[in-house]
Order: C-alpha cells, then sequence, then structure tokens
C-alpha cells in the first residue's frame, strides 16, 4: 500500500484519514489541493510530507504563468512558504523546500525550472525507498532474535513512501526471518497505531498487539518489551527529537526499565541548523482530535482539550539514531551533515 | 448525578456506559441484575461496586426461600461469591462482603437476616459520603492555590456513591475556592476521563482541559501539572497500590519530574492480607475494549490487543496516601487498621 504515486502529471495521494476502513486516493494536480491534503493529514509522516511537499512545487511551479525568470522564482517562493507553512514541526518537509528552490535558482529559464522541479521531485521520491532499505537493514542489526520491539504511531510505507523507519526496521527484521513480536501503541488522538501499523504489520505477516498507550509503562515493568523504536518528525544539532506526543513519555519509561530507546530516521530529518529541542516550534492542533474520536464526540460539550501534536526527546533518554548512514550515538547527530 | 439510588426495595444504577450522552438508570432487584450491571461496567470504581454489592447481596438474600438459618447461610455464600467473583482487584467488594457474611451469622433466624443485611447495605451506602468528605477535607490541605492537578480515570461521585476520592479532593480544594485547574487524562480504553470526570468537573464549575493519556508526560516537562492525584482499586500492605492501567506510567513520569504522587482512598480500599502488589490479581478484560471504541471498530480486523485493566504502582512511587483516617505515608499503611 502506496501512499502516494506520481501518474500522468497527477499525484495520487491514498487519504489516511480513512484507513483501515476505506482506500481511496485524491487526485491532485494543483499545490493548493496538496497543502488541503496536508492540513486534513489525508498524507503524514515527516518523510512521506517531504515528498509530496517536492510533487507540490513541481506542480504549483507548472501553473505559473511568469515568463520572466525572477518572477517565476518570486512565485515560487509564496508557493513553496504556503506549504512550508502547513506544519510547523517536520523538519523534511523544510528541507525537501530548500532543495526544491536551489534547483530552481539552477535554471536558466521557467520552463526548464519547471521540468528541473519535476524531475527532482520524481527522485526525492525514489530516493527515498533506497534509504529506508539502508536504514532499515542498518537497525535491523539492534533486534535480537525473539525480541518484543514497542513502536509508537507509524513509521511505515505509508509514513514514508518508502519502506518505513522504526517499522521499516521491524519489517527487515522479520524478512531475516527473526523472531520478532511487536507492541504497537494505538497513538492517541488520531489512532495511527491502531489504524495504519496495524495495517502495516498485518499485511508483512508480522506477530503484533495493540496497547492503549498509557499500558507501556505495565509491559515493561512486566519484562514484556526488550526494545523502542519509534521515529522522528526533526533531530536538533544536540540530538533532542521532536516526535508523535507521547514518544517522551515512552523514553522516560524506557529508561526506568533500562529498555534501549531508538530513533530511526534518515538523515534528512536531522536539523543541524537547530541547536536544541527548546527551539523546536511544537504544533498545536484542533481540540476537537482530542475531544472527539471518528468524528463521535467522547467528551461533554464545551469541554476543552490541549492537542500537543509532538513532543521533544532529550538526546540523553536516546540510546542512538537508526540512520542510512549509520547507527550513530546521540552526541554524534551533527557529523552526520558531513558523512 | 448519583451512580446509585435505593428506592421502594430497587437499586436505581446509572448506566455509566451510556455517558455522557445519555441519562439512563437500570432498576435492579436481583443479585443476578447487578452482577450484569457490574460486569458491563454500568457501575464501576472501587467503591461504588462495594456499595453495589452490599445491596446486591441484601437484594439477593430477599429471594432466598429456605427457613432454616443454615440453609439460608449457604445459599446466601453462594450468591455472595457470585457477586465477588465480577472483579477481582477491587478490594472493596471483597471487603463488603466479608462485613455482609458478619451481619448474617450475628442474626438469630433468615427473616432477621434479611432485615439486617437491606439496614448494613443502606449504612453503607450512607457512611460513604461522610468517609469521602473527611477524606477530601484532609486532602485539600495539600492542594495549594493555583495548583494545576492532573487526574486519572474517574474518582467522582459516579466512582464512589459518595463524594469522590481523588476528584473529591478536587472539589473540595474548589470550594475552598483555591484556584485550582485539573487536567484530565481521557483513560483509554473506556474513556472515563473524558467520559465521566469531565462531566463532574463541569458540573461543579472546575477549570478543566482533557487530553490523550500520553501527553502526561509532556506536560510534566513543560512544568504545566504541579501534583498528580488519582484513586485506587486495592492497596497492598506494603503500599503497593492497584489502580486504573497507566496510574504506574503516571507515577513514574511524576517521579521523574519531581511532582508529588498521591493516592486518595478509603482505609476500605486496604488490604493488609495481601502483602504486596505481586500479590494482586489484575483483571484482564476483552480485547474488544482497545480494538474498538464506543461500538466502533479503530484498527484492522482480527488484530490482537492487550488490556489488563489495572497497573500496580509501587509504594516508592507515592507520596503519600489520602484517607479519611488522614494523611497516610506509605510505610504505614497497615497502621490504618488500628487508628
Amino acid at each position: 500500500m502506496q501512499p502516494l504515486r506520481f501518474e500522468n502529471k497527477t499525484l495520487l495521494v491514498l487519504d489516511q484519514t480513512r484507513l483501515p476502513n476505506n482506500i481511496a486516493y485524491l487526485k491532485i494536480t494543483r499545490h493548493t489541493e496538496l497543502i488541503d491534503a496536508i492540513n486534513k493529514l489525508c498524507i503524514r509522516g515527516a518523510p512521506a510530507i517531504g515528498i509530496a511537499a517536492g510533487y507540490g512545487i513541481a506542480l504549483g511551479a507548472r501553473h505559473i504563468k511568469k515568463g520572466n525568470m525572477r518572477e517565476f522564482l518570486e512565485e515560487l517562493e509564496i508557493l513553496t512558504k504556503n506549504i512550508t507553512s502547513t506544519r510547523p514541526t517536520a523538519y523534511n518537509l523544510f528541507r525537501v523546500a530548500s532543495t526544491m528552490r536551489a534547483v530552481a535558482n539552477r535554471a536558466a529559464n521557467p520552463v526548464q525550472a519547471k521540468n528541473l522541479l519535476m524531475q527532482e521531485a520524481v527522485k526525492i521520491h525514489n530516493d527515498q525507498c533506497e534509504l529506508d532499505l539502508t536504514l532499515s537493514r542498518n537497525g535491523s542489526a539492534l533486534v535480537e532474535d525473539n525480541a518484543s520491539i514497542l513502536t509508537h504511531c507509524n513509521t511505515g510505507r505509508l509514513a514514508t513512501g518508502g519502506y518505513g523507519t522504526a517499522l521499516g526496521v521491524i519489517a527487515y527484521a522479520h524478512r531475516q526471518n527473526k523472531k520478532i513480536k511487536v507492541i504497537a501503541t494505538e497513538t492517541r488522538p488520531l489512532l495511527q497505531g491502531a489504524r495504519l501499523t496495524a495495517l502495516e504489520l498485518r499485511e508483512a505477516g508480522i506477530p503484533f498487539h495493540i496497547i492503549t498507550d498509557l499500558m507501556a509503562g505495565h509491559l515493561m515493568q512486566r519484562d514484556r518489551i526488550n526494545m523502542v523504536i519509534t521515529g522522528a518528525d526533526r533531530i536538533a544539532a544536540n540530538g533532542d527529537t521532536a516526535n508523535k506526543i507521547g514518544t517522551y513519555s515512552l523514553a522516560i519509561l524506557a529508561r526506568q526499565h533500562n529498555i534501549p530507546f531508538y530513533i530511526a530516521a534518515p538523515s534528512s530529518t536531522f536539523d543541524c541548523e537547530t541547536k536544541t529541542g527548546k527551539d523546536i516550534v511544537i504544533e498545536e492542533r484542533s481540540p476537537e482530535e482530542v475531544t472527539h474520536l471518528m468524528g463521535t464526540p467522547i467528551t461533554t460539550p464545551q469541554a476543552q482539550a490541549f492537542n500537543p501534536a509532538f513532543d521533544i526527546t532529550p538526546s540523553s533518554l536516546i540510546t542512538s539514531f537508526i540512520t542510512e548512514k549509520g547507527i550513530i550515538p546521540p552526541g554524534e547527530v551533527c557529523r552526520l551533515n558531513n558523512i
């Protein structure tokens, strides 16, 4: 199940809000439609958002009428900013925007720019699968036979458009015939664990159990979890990591029980211009995602709710980072840029 | 909103599974109907289950036809065991059963026993409100002005049939005009926080926000929580405490952030015959409570799920116990029996 396909100048986006019950693709030909799809979380997961943004910029560029390169670049910048303003935390979005800007700037004229931007978008997409596979193979070396692995949110094909990050590591270990079991947190508020990770694990034939998020400590207390692997939305220069809300709590619980806690993320998620987690903007989403579940209210009318979409796990709680460039200790994150 | 009313020889049980959207009372005249209501969690919360069990035993006794005291007591024992076998963890259930047994044994004949049992059931119910108020006043002394208090699950009137335990403390502090704010975990799988605690807080006019359960660590990291108060289902002699699944994780998070963690429970929840938490049976409930939400599936078909209803918080993580007999340090739990 692929979250993104590019066919006949159209980006097909699997509407993940409707999974696991409905499989429906949105047909996107304009960047404004993509912005809507990202805002509604039809497409989500930092790497997949990055890929989608590449296509969005390329599709947006196709509609720029200006013949003059300066005017073209000005309009491209406006639409690029509109796309990056959708989700403030996921870094891949900003990295792709920066790559696309550089590509456009290399072009001699708008026609050439439009072609190069489209080629780059396809390349970013194609590269992801290879990146993910290398990352997953690297991570699989850390997975012991008979391991019981806790993971949070969704970090599989659906989240990256490739092979997956944390869930890629799990899938790779399974492919290497390691006998593993997965504990997948349901991941409230939007249930990416119960809806999406369960779907991918079932398709891959990997044994798993769903838990409600706060059961994690109890299972660790009973020695039912050997390792924790999650993805990341942005990793600061010192290794502090923004990821799905709840990741920080899980990292504390893992540390308390001496369970290794790994972050699996491609190097494109590492933001070495942001010094520490304190400098990462945490997206606050609508309280309705908490007060409702799949459209149904679960609390009293007018109840207020907090809804930070991410939290920051300090690097001190992270055992190491699993990347396509190897297993990186938290203290050496910025070395990645130079590898 | 009262979870239990006894009128015209009928126990009226508020069906809490239908809150907050529907207010409907079940009319219970036989102990078998009560067993069904407890199993389905129409009535829940350790103290309220205890009160309901008292009425259930008294109602069951009314239908015993045997005229001989020995035969009466035998039948009473069978129905009492049927009631206590509903929920293995909540201690109040077993304590009430033991009280009712002693009352029946004091009677000269079945007619007298039936009357005494009914009087005792009403007394247990009436006593709860006074116990809760004393407990709540004791606990309120620990609440500072402007405190932001995290609570888990539901521990208000709906859970005790009286004034509440953890939520009683919160309500009492509010009544004393302390400016408090409450953070209520939604409490998956059955959402007692979002459904019931929110309802009670709104009725009391206490400001609150709902969070998904695993947001707790993030809010603690950001200094948004000053104290945690939860209830308990059973407290062992060494202070280890069984409570709603997730309590243990919250206690670890609180300790990690130097936030005091209190358990509010009447002395009837203290089980000094159980030495430590390891000896407490944890009820495992149907996986469907996790894979579904309010009847709607939230994951792929055939997904497996774990569903322990409780977990054990070791006494070392508990700052103190708030009881009707005072604030008790974890090391002095069994002194309670002698106060």
